[in-house]
């Protein structure tokens, strides 16, 4: 009879092999599959899924828990093993309450609602997707009712995504979050005379901007022997264990700091997946699983380093170089001026670090109104324009600029969009927290020295993998919780250089 | 209690979607993945391998196709319905047979052989690859033990490949046509002068290359809605369903024909994949099965038409557009005589079609001997070597231009081979029926109309998938069993015709 740790660990890791397979089959279907295969392909990734989602369910994996737990009894509960019998443990009770057939019909629905979503997108016609929303949303409240020890319907949703999290906390973060960013956003308000960007926009060959890109990835880290970069209309990052990291980016030709700013964000996500400690590959550890931790990393190298002063100082020559033109002689403080110019908009992706919490916030709250019923979906649009005019002063012209501009919904992703707002404050804190122990990181990052910071994340959050949760690695690492103030002093920072404003005495 | 057949249909339709996985898992491995994901690959491939296999070898399934053949008693037993029952059942029956940790030993030596076996060939040394072919051998053997009612250790090795094929009676085929072939390679050897290659050797840059295979991949019928073309070191084609298929092929800088007959080659074999009719999507008939029609498919394309007179003096014109300087002005008839050289030489896959088919069946010799352990492992050098000296009249320098060239059996494909040859056969007979059927068919491809082939291929071929075997095909479309003689008076019409001599009438 084998030892009973190893049994477990064996599923375990037929079950990251399934994983991986699946993140594989859904890559390939955005960068490289014929527009024909979408069918087949649909088919392939449902069966992928339900023989993991059996596998881990079955009772032999909750003998194998059992046993392995057993057979561990008295190691340090600190330890990679112990802690991977809790993560399993934890997943399974979850997805033992969650019926074979109702995950099915998530996933069918899910599939067939983004179908939807695309033509009803396309006709801004919201009344068209309506009916599809319906089918997720009682969906996802089925989901919820396999839950009945939980303070809130939209724990066990949010819980999937940011493991451990409660929606009150979350609340009442968000809530002093957004009490803060609007007073900012109304200063700011004040001077948009001040900031220029039109040099952002222009002509802008592919060709270059490629180049840009592959200095820019290098300088992070990023790696041919064990990274590769793709193009994809919906950037995204996936990693098939810590040896395998795809990283995709878009391109713009009339506006260039898209493809570069989306290939930091993705790159910050795969540093993430490749920072994993190779002790834990296959293992149930082996994958980040907090969304917040991982959208922590992705914005602080895209927002906190590419948008901060002193990379500005490093990318401006380079941009310059690139596309010469009016671009020629750029500087960092121009450079740096221009992409943090804050304005108020109706598109999430395209927002400002500033703005961008609010339409994450405003996603929250609605989110829990869906579910608990406060609000109703043929309510929904009129209700996302009302809180788009309260928090952020625009106007939504159409659903397809406003309700319907996310896939998420459609997908049957309820519970996600907090954990981006959450990652802007988690990221906050470690910039906050690097700065701290690397006093010279400012001059590092001003010299195109990524390094030091990189192993730092490396440190203090890569290689635990799943070990953690998001409050729990904080605790640890920083001796914190989850907390608003960094975060608000960092833009507080930014925007008193970017607008010549004092708000820090304020 | 839902119908039995479609109980099994599901099953079988999840098996498919597992095979299309695996055959991604693969295609991606090859043409897209960086170098360090090969671990993590290796370890997803085989547990999606012993998913699939441990469900189709289950009880239950068994269960499933003996209601499901209760259910269908009476129906037509030519219908799509009654043979897909038959082929599953004949698949499991032989599946059951091995033992989950034989066929899980098979993977894992295949993995660690081919990894010995590129290090091997490299430094040419087969004495360092031997104990890996020994491991691969005696697992062939216990495999081969798995069956005790077969008439020759070396026919259920054949079967797995060419589903019902007996190795006695390729033998009888195949010591036919080498005596045909050793004729053929005497007389041309005696007018080795006459015919000269030397335009096909020059400078030909990769960007003109992809341009003239894009052209004539368009006119075989590729497109891009269902069809993916990208580079591979070792070119192959993968069928993920009928609407999604990856064909890639290899760019040689200085001899362009092999980029543009690689990939017609791999178009065949594409084509046939999408010609399966789409009612079998899924079905245990989806995907064919037969790897000499197969192959049948390729080498038909790549030689009887990419090689043939009339599509020559299509292809001639275009390769002069394409590369200009010495090969300006190039017409068809110079083009066919340099592309079809006879040279008897040391490497299978750069053979000619005349000599192709000994390397073959020196191997299929080869394999038998070694099998029923009438040959040694550590005499296999020399055996290879007397055997290319005795039917091709070359002297081998070395291991790695000998017995270490192909990746098939540090693989542990034994077995494989000979479905290459088989394959020329039964193209020589379906290019003879389709000249009888359209008599105008010369006139067609001369005028570069691939789609008249490509129909016919269709209809008699591709739409089938794997509802029968070559044998079955050809006795049901052409009424006749698989010969030797449209094959050789096929080389002998071209031998004639390259050389100047009067072969039909000797």
């Amino acid at each position: 009879m084998a030892d009973p740790f190893e049994q477990l660990r064996e599923r375990m890791g037929e079950l990251a092999d399934l994983r991986n397979t699946s993140e594989l089959l859904d890559w390939d279907r955005q960068t490289m599959m014929p527009p024909r295969g979408a069918l087949s392909r649909a088919e392939a990734s449902a069966t992928i899924q339900r023989l993991s989602h059996d596998m881990f369910v079955s009772d032999d994996t909750g003998r194998l828990i059992d046993a392995a737990a057993a057979a561990l009894d008295g190691a340090n509960p600190d330890s990679d093993d112990a802690a991977s019998i809790r993560v399993v443990r934890r997943r399974w009770e979850k997805a033992r309450r969650v019926p074979g057939r109702l995950a099915a019909d998530i996933t069918r629905a899910a599939s067939v609602g983004q179908t939807a979503w695309i033509v009803a997108r396309e006709e801004s016609d919201f009344g068209a997707f309506a009916p599809y929303l319906e089918q997720n949303l009682d969906l996802v409240r089925r989901y919820v009712d396999c839950f009945d020890d939980v303070d809130c319907p939209y724990d066990p949703l949010l819980d999937d995504y940011e493991p451990g999290a409660r929606t009150a906390d979350l609340a009442r973060l968000f809530d002093e979050l957004k009490a803060e960013l609007r007073v900012l956003i109304g200063t700011v308000a004040e001077q948009a005379g001040r900031v220029d960007d039109g040099l952002l926009h222009g002509d802008f060959p592919v060709a270059r901007q490629r180049g840009l890109v592959a200095w820019l990835l290098e300088l992070m880290g990023f790696d041919p022997a064990g990274w590769r970069i793709d193009d994809a209309v919906h950037p995204f990052a996936a990693g098939f264990g810590s040896h395998d990291i795809r990283i995709t980016t878009r391109w713009d030709e009339s506006f260039f700091p898209t493809s570069m700013y989306s290939a930091m964000h993705e790159c910050g996500h795969g540093l993430y997946e490749e920072g994993v400690a190779e002790s834990l590959e296959r293992t149930p550890l082996g994958h980040p699983e907090s969304c917040g931790l991982h959208e922590s990393q992705s914005r602080l190298w895209e927002n906190m380093v590419g948008r901060g002063r002193p990379f500005c100082g490093v990318l401006a020559p380079r941009v310059a170089d690139a596309f010469g033109g009016p671009l020629a002689g750029l500087d960092g403080e121009t450079l740096y001026r221009a992409v943090n110019k804050v304005t108020p908009s109706l598109i999430r992706v395209e927002a400002d670090e500033v703005t961008y919490n609010l339409h994450i916030i405003l996603r929250f709250e609605l989110e829990q109104e869906l579910v608990d019923g406060r609000l109703a979906i043929r309510d929904l649009p009129e209700a996302w324009n009302a809180r788009y005019k309260e928090y952020l002063g625009v106007d939504v012209p159409d659903d397809a600029d406003g309700v319907l501009q996310d896939v998420h919904w459609a997908a049957g992703l309820i519970g996600y969009f907090p954990t981006y707002a959450l990652g802007n404050l988690v990221a906050g804190q470690l910039f906050e927290r690097a700065h701290a122990d690397m006093p010279d990181l400012d001059a590092r990052l001003a010299a195109g020295d990524l390094d030091g910071l990189r192993e730092w994340l490396r440190e203090h959050v890569h290689r635990y993998g799943a070990k953690f949760s998001a409050t729990e690695l904080l605790q640890r690492e920083l001796g914190a919780s989850i907390e608003v103030g960094p975060l608000v002093q960092y833009l507080k920072g930014k925007i008193s250089r970017v607008y010549d404003l004092d708000l820090d005495a304020a």
